[in-house]
């Protein structure tokens, strides 16, 4: 499997890429909104010297990963004589390249592609990996497959149109990494969210997905923060990124790590990240939501334990298993805790 | 990436097969009308000691390859809680195994799955090499993915209920695979369509598919009779395997291979295929038509050239590049001998 090429570059080096694409048929599926931002440099595109172009504008966010979407996608490709040497360029945020990547993945029984990632999110995280899907009526990223772009492209130039919520949702992501991380970890204590932390994140993410593409070890290190994460994110309709914030903190607070908690919230202060209380804060929390939602996790294996990601120590996370009913009894053992805490009373 | 076992079985030994499975859930996909056939074998595999059977009835042939059964399968699958240890069955002829294949590689980003093919077309070639997909609105196969299963499973009991023209196309395949391999058509010319000779074909099949697993090399020689087949099945409407025989005589007619010729009346009486005149006989050949097929062809890389199978000895086939205009001149020079070609004529 040939590896993704992840570079960080201006829009004037990504414009001569996809220029220099060994193809005669470029595809572009791009973000609507992104397509409305930067339509001067995107029309550029359409007329590439010696190259058929052929534009899919996807309707905005998770919107565009259900069936219709890539039906009516698969058709028009097809209709407009995709062949096996062409190759597609995504351009948006995550959803849009998990969508182009699942098409990419299954036209003509698999095509090349590359992805130009244009929210925080995307370029630490979604873009990499080769992780690829569409959305099922049931849940997030049921219908997919594992499709490696050739090229990862990112000009951090998006990033001053992204709106507040998911740029606040992306540096969530980033904390993440900084626990799986120390060189992370110190740089973003020092430089908060910068061009370095970004393609360190995604070098990382890169160098773990590349020793285990298909889930079954070390990759699911990057579910820290997740397990809960992904529960509290359902429950509460939170961003991504804060929900993650939320699931770490759950994650230090049963296994009274007050050493992380504090970590966590200096990493939240130099990032600039504009959270305080979780969504249960003085309210009662949601533990036999939160636990139905685990024991339905699609990557659950068994129906009485769970994979939990803890960390033993910065850049040193150990995946450990668990019976469902002990977790439940720290649950009920920290209730007071949880219900109580906040970002400020840890400063 | 792990190959498929192929076995030729009986029913008992199936049945064991899908017992022993290491999984504690089993879907099974299957054709209609091989669930009418043989529900009372089949209605066994519901009640799986410790496993969960989720059953899904495919409507019959190709009917099921399209994206509103897939969507409504893939739905169904995930409702009923599929998780990533499942294992699917898929029972019944080339298109059942398409689709399920093609859910398998999907759902979840795919699961393991398994083939018990019941036509002799799906026994030596659909179920074999890990080809998956279900049709677009615009042509055969477009939509697919390359995703190879743990078993085939072979019972050669299916083919006493299938029906005459399938039997028929599927010996018209069969064909193919004598010329291709020494072997087969020794084998072929003694035995006509006997266990030997399908196990053969299937794991002679399995060989090429290995070597060339994504079609960049070797195995374009299974096109043999294709090129030209495929266009002379959609403009005449006839059975596959029937179409793969004229696309074979044409190969010979046009390279004049007139010892070919006689091989492949002598393999048609030994399997006792029921053809004798091409669909054009004594009418004008649809040069055009088929020259227009070849052009929109999906395997095709160049808009003037063409990669063409021919025989040099029996077991020795070739790969040679045309240009389409050659082509066409040879089809010029012996369009009387194409008007004119019958089986009879070479006894």
């Amino acid at each position: 499997m040939k590896n993704t090429q992840i570079k960080l570059c201006s829009w004037k080096q990504i414009d001569k890429s996809i220029r220099d694409l060994a193809t005669d048929q470029v595809i572009l599926i791009i973000d609507q909104i992104i397509w409305q931002l930067y339509q001067d440099n995107l029309k550029e595109l359409l007329r590439l010297q010696g190259k058929q172009v052929i534009l899919w504008k996807a309707p905005d966010g998770e919107k565009v990963k259900n069936f219709k979407e890539y039906e009516t996608c698969m058709e028009f490709l097809i209709e407009k004589g995709v062949h096996r040497g062409a190759h597609i360029v995504a351009i948006g945020g995550g959803a849009v390249s998990d969508f182009a990547g699942f098409v990419a993945a299954t036209v003509l029984r698999g095509i090349s592609w590359s992805i130009i990632p244009t929210s925080l999110l995307a370029m630490i995280d979604a873009s990499i990996g080769g992780k690829v899907a569409i959305n099922s009526s049931f849940g997030k990223n049921l219908i997919g497959a594992f499709h490696l772009p050739s090229q990862v492209l990112i000009d951090l130039n998006f990033l001053e149109t992204l709106n507040k919520n998911e740029f606040q949702s992306g540096k969530g992501e980033l904390v993440k990494y900084c626990f799986l991380n120390q060189e992370i970890y110190v740089q973003t204590l020092k430089e908060g969210c910068s061009a370095n932390v970004i393609e360190g994140c995604a070098r990382y993410k890169q160098k773990v997905t590349e020793e285990d593409f298909k889930e079954g070890g070390v990759r699911k290190i990057l579910n820290l923060g997740h397990t809960f994460g992904h529960g509290i994110e359902r429950i509460y309709n939170i961003p991504h990124g804060e929900a993650v914030i939320w699931g770490s903190v759950i994650i230090f607070l049963l296994f009274e790590r007050t050493d992380h908690l504090k970590d966590l919230v200096a990493l939240i202060n130099s990032l600039g990240l504009d959270v305080n209380t979780p969504p249960w804060y003085q309210k009662s929390f949601p533990l036999e939501d939160l636990m139905d939602f685990v024991r339905r996790d699609k990557k659950k294996q068994s129906n009485i334990s769970i994979d939990l990601v803890l960390v033993e120590n910065i850049g040193t996370p150990v995946i450990k298993k668990f019976l469902l009913k002990d977790i439940e009894e720290k649950f009920k053992g920290k209730l007071h805790e949880l219900r109580n805490f906040s970002i400020k009373s840890f400063e």
